[in-house]
């Protein structure tokens, strides 16, 4: 971005840059799975399975990894009950909670046009198609 | 999504759901090169040499197989000029630029919060360490 465009100086992170940290974040936050558990975390606290079955399609081990992603990030927080059986929540931080709201109404944009882009892809195949 | 969120009904699109196309072309938008794309080309139309410089570390290849994707799905416009040698630029379509809007607010955002998700992490690994 130039500094035209955002009102902060050359120092400022950008995703558009190799090395910039930033990039390592947005790809937690927009990989497949950290996006659609940031997207449910966003209506509430969760239990582990609970958000299993929100996020359909999740093994247990990536819905893990993801989450500890997430939390190292700041993004999200384990809250671990001191009952037996332990039961753990996770929920949003604030950070959080900022970088969801931007992303679900992404997600709500793409679920928007899918009319549109099924209707591109059909003609995109038939010119291909036509060659 | 529930329909109290959304004002659509039960038969909309949902990226939660498996099966659900939106959430293909979600992938193509948030993926490492596809967003970074968007992004770029959100501020005016672009040849292909000239995205590759402005994605930073995108090889030839991948960059010219999320441009078919993002081609196919109706986000990017490809206009090739009957010139010798043939100039092709690269611009996004209406619906392209509602999708890249949100996901550049998504993008500063995540570039605002770094400062907050590197203390996370060092506090993180600093509690991990020390366990």
């Amino acid at each position: 971005m130039t500094a035209t465009t955002r009102d902060h100086d050359d120092l400022a992170y950008d995703v558009f840059a190799k090395a910039c940290p930033s990039r390592g974040t947005l790809e937690h936050v927009t990989g497949r799975w950290g996006g659609l558990t940031l997207g449910a975390l966003y209506e509430g606290s969760l239990r582990f399975n609970e958000l299993r079955r929100r996020v359909d399609g999740v093994s247990e081990k990536m819905l893990s990894q993801t989450l500890h992603a997430l939390e190292r990030d700041g993004l999200v927080h384990r809250e671990a009950q001191p009952t037996n059986p332990p039961r753990v929540d996770y929920e949003l931080t604030a950070l959080g909670r900022q970088v969801a709201e931007r992303l679900l109404s992404l997600i709500h944009c793409v679920e928007d046009a899918m009319d549109d882009v099924l209707a591109a892809r059909a003609r995109y195949d038939e010119t291909r198609g036509g060659l």
